[in-house]
């Protein structure tokens, strides 16, 4: 058991990705941004899916090809199947971002 | 993509299950409750493993053979493995107790 808005650093220099559950080729993960973006040109491509829920904060999901960014709030998911390349454009930089994370 | 706290019915006489996201043998589900607990005396006694966090309300989750009863609010979660029996005590009667179940 445990809580995704605890043990949460008073400064995030960085993204926290932490594993809080992993079994049977499933990973979830907690991610707390603050303010980060993926990097320039950078483009996630992964061999997995990923389901991401935000639980607090706001993020800006990019997908390569689709002109609109996608804008994620509390309680909004999106599944992001295998090899779609995809870019944090933004996260919430006034509270941290919470995630959860599920690789499948 | 969608939103965990959008199509909630205002009456919810029953609890919702629903999928949002299924492949590779994981389901992903959205559970609403509205003050619904399990019938007395049943059990939960599942093939596989299921991750539930609350994304908003409360509930007190029951694992057979341990005398707490786990209280999960909003950003709690909780790994229950196949074959661990529990059942749902009791959940907010005041709100919608939102839930994200992984099974896996």
């Amino acid at each position: 058991m445990g809580s995704l808005f605890e043990n949460i650093p008073a400064e995030l220099p960085d993204e926290i990705f932490e594993t809080i559950c992993a079994a049977n080729w499933v990973k979830i993960e907690r991610i707390v941004s603050n303010g980060q973006a993926s990097p320039e040109g950078f483009w996630y491509d992964q061999e997995g899916n990923e389901f991401v829920l935000v639980v607090k904060g706001s993020a800006g999901l990019k997908i390569e090809g689709e002109d609109d960014i996608v804008t994620l709030r509390a309680g909004d998911y999106f599944n992001i199947e295998s090899h779609v390349r995809h870019r944090v454009e933004w996260t919430d930089a006034s509270c941290e971002t919470i995630w959860l994370a599920v690789h499948y």
